[in-house]
């Protein structure tokens, strides 16, 4: 009951400064970005105090070496959180951007605004600079936020939340716009998914248990991530070079990424040429093959995949294979086993290559460039508050136009209706 | 466990046709509107005859009047549904859509490509021609649709899915991709909305009652649309004769419409001066008024209206009326009661009415313009699946885009990441 009442005022405030940071100009947002960041460098060593104590209490818990590793702020994690901010403040305001202003028959004007969609709650796990992060973003989108840290990073969370409310203050904005749970109560998780009337969307951002188990119980919509299980198909009219290059690109260039290549796709006519010398790519990576049948008499050393190859996100050095009759074969695969992310065609055939734009259903389609460019960044969203595998509001990586709105602008002369 | 079986048959094949129909070309998609127009035109009598036995089905069953009206199929009715499907062909297809391609320092290309959602349930009650509306918006956008109409107008529906399946059948497209269902068992839409595997989003077209029951117990995404509680403030700069056209329009014009208004706001300076004329100009409609104090001094014949009165939609000759001090108030009130539908300033003044354009949050916004504007067709859309109350997605009337997504399309020439 405790943790209701205290998850419906914090509500409430959010609601009632959700109000004020619509209004909020672009000047007065960039000075609390930028002040927030002056925070967090006067509060270095605080900063550090209250993160060590959090390192002490999960090595003293028994929390794994990755974990740990997630958890803990260096200093050049402090100097990224700074520099992201200032990143944020220099990237141009989405809100009150009119478009499609046009005049109809009757005479008035029609057009849309992009408004903030409100009150955004996050939940995330155990890296504190994703705090500093979806903070900044949902403050230049001038959406109020309800941040919702793992418990193993209370300490550095409120640390780095006293930075964000001067900042706010200084630049006369509402420190309520950005609040950061104080409490790690699992029962705030499930007071915060089922608040429509205080928050009205959430964000997740962790593995997917975590995202699953807040979509499945969440009565507020949910921008999600669930898996990445991308593909890469190497056509029979693939340049080879180009096939090589991006296939070990997007397998080897980081493993534990969602735009990371899961399965490998080969035309059946080029396999012969392609799988040896990819094999021998793959071998200077140590990345373990699993391949069907048919890949597994090219590559005899390759281990046999099964069905739940497939359907597997290994965010590890494992790669598999199958070898195809056809762009139908691949297309089916990939509409079938793809989890909607991101798939890549290597091809110089026209025709084909627009078959695959069109027909595979993911939020990320490419053609002769690697699956890791599926990322704000690299598309020019300036920032990224996650990637969406929805096709509800937003689709693939969500920059700041994906926390907002459009409403409709109507300017008119004194028209009515006749 | 009938109903489940037959409502995951339905959602496997409409899953199945989804991806046929997202490759549908244009051609084709309009083909198949044109044929089911004429596969209506040569079915009247069929459809008549069916249309028959629900309403003797209805008055057997006491259905009240205003609800036999809204089911009955005139030949009137029946050349309006021959006249949509029509329009709808004649509409742009908004699939593939490609947008902001743009070069990244990469090299790579980035832009967008407009696309399906997949599966659409539409749940609807008594009127029958919203079977072919919903179905023929469904088709153009790419999608499959399941529809599930009021169990009253069981007769019809089937009668008009005969047709429909008749000419996607003669275009070449899967006749699942429209499935009307076959089964009033009101279980049927709780499964329904439960599907996420096969149904991408819902939208509930009937009463709030209706809309908020699927709302709550949804596990998919729902396009929404609650009351139509639609706002005219007159401010102090206000061109009188404007004010008084737009306020009488915007009540006036249609009582039983969610972009009627329902709550008039006047700035003190001028309730003198307009209250009066307006009264006088409403009791020509015999409207009833329900004042705030400040109104009763001024129309001492007006009711008292109470706190209820602002969180209601009328749908009635019946308008609440409060007197405000300033901007800010009517702004206050707007924010506080509105139903975020449809709000318009009636003001000469330039800072006045753009610091309404951005601080009322409500799908649509308007300057000196009737409420009554706030419809897909006004706007340019062409034609409306409903109005949308919601944030997330699709905001204010919803036409063929809102039945859409976008996947980012990349264009490289081997591009790798580094």
């Amino acid at each position: 009951m405790e943790v209701k009442a205290y998850m419906a005022r914090l509500g409430q405030q959010a609601r009632a400064a959700s109000r004020q940071m619509a209004r909020a100009n672009t000047g007065a947002k960039n000075s609390a970005l930028l002040a927030i960041a002056d925070a967090i460098q006067s509060s270095r060593d605080a900063l550090m105090a209250a993160n060590k104590t959090d390192l002490e209490n999960g090595r003293n818990n028994g929390l794994e070496a990755a974990l740990l590793d997630r958890l803990e702020l260096t200093p050049a994690r402090i100097d990224n959180m700074i520099e992201g901010l200032h990143q944020v403040a220099a990237l141009p305001d989405p809100v009150g951007e009119i478009t499609d202003m046009k005049y109809r028959p009757s005479g008035i004007q029609v057009g849309k605004m992009r408004v903030p969609l409100g009150v955004i709650g996050i939940i995330y796990e155990s890296r504190p600079n994703v705090t500093v992060e979806a903070a900044s973003l949902c403050l230049k989108s001038g959406n109020a936020t309800i941040l919702r840290g793992g418990s193993e990073a209370i300490n550095s969370n409120q640390a780095i939340a006293r930075c964000i409310s001067q900042g706010m203050e200084q630049a006369g904005l509402p420190a309520a716009a950005v609040q950061v749970l104080e409490i790690t109560d699992r029962a705030a998780v499930g007071e915060l998914i089922t608040l429509p009337e205080y928050v009205d969307v959430i964000v997740p951002r962790g593995g997917k248990g975590l995202i699953e188990r807040i979509s499945k119980d969440a009565r507020v919509p949910v921008i999600k991530h669930l898996d990445g299980i991308c593909h890469v198909y190497i056509d029979a009219e693939a340049d080879p070079e180009k096939a090589i290059n991006i296939a070990v690109n997007a397998k080897t260039h980081r493993y534990g990424v969602c735009n990371a290549m899961e399965t490998l796709l080969v035309h059946e006519t080029v396999a012969d040429l392609i799988l040896p010398k990819l094999a021998e790519r793959y071998a200077e990576h140590a990345v373990e093959l699993r391949g069907c049948e048919q890949t597994r008499r090219i590559l005899p050393d390759c281990t046999a995949a099964t069905e739940d190859d497939w359907h597997t996100e290994y965010l590890a050095p494992i790669l598999a294979i199958r070898v195809v009759a056809d762009l139908d074969a691949a297309i089916d695969h990939i509409n079938t086993y793809s989890s909607q992310h991101t798939d890549t065609i290597v091809t110089e055939n026209y025709t084909l290559a627009r078959r695959f734009l069109t027909e595979v259903d993911s939020s990320s389609v490419m053609v002769n460039a690697s699956t890791r460019f599926a990322d704000g960044f690299e598309y020019g969203l300036g920032a990224e508050i996650g990637i969406s595998t929805d096709k509800i509001h937003a689709r693939g990586p969500v920059g700041l136009d994906g926390l907002t709105s459009q409403k409709y602008v109507v300017l008119g002369d004194g028209q009515i209706r006749v």
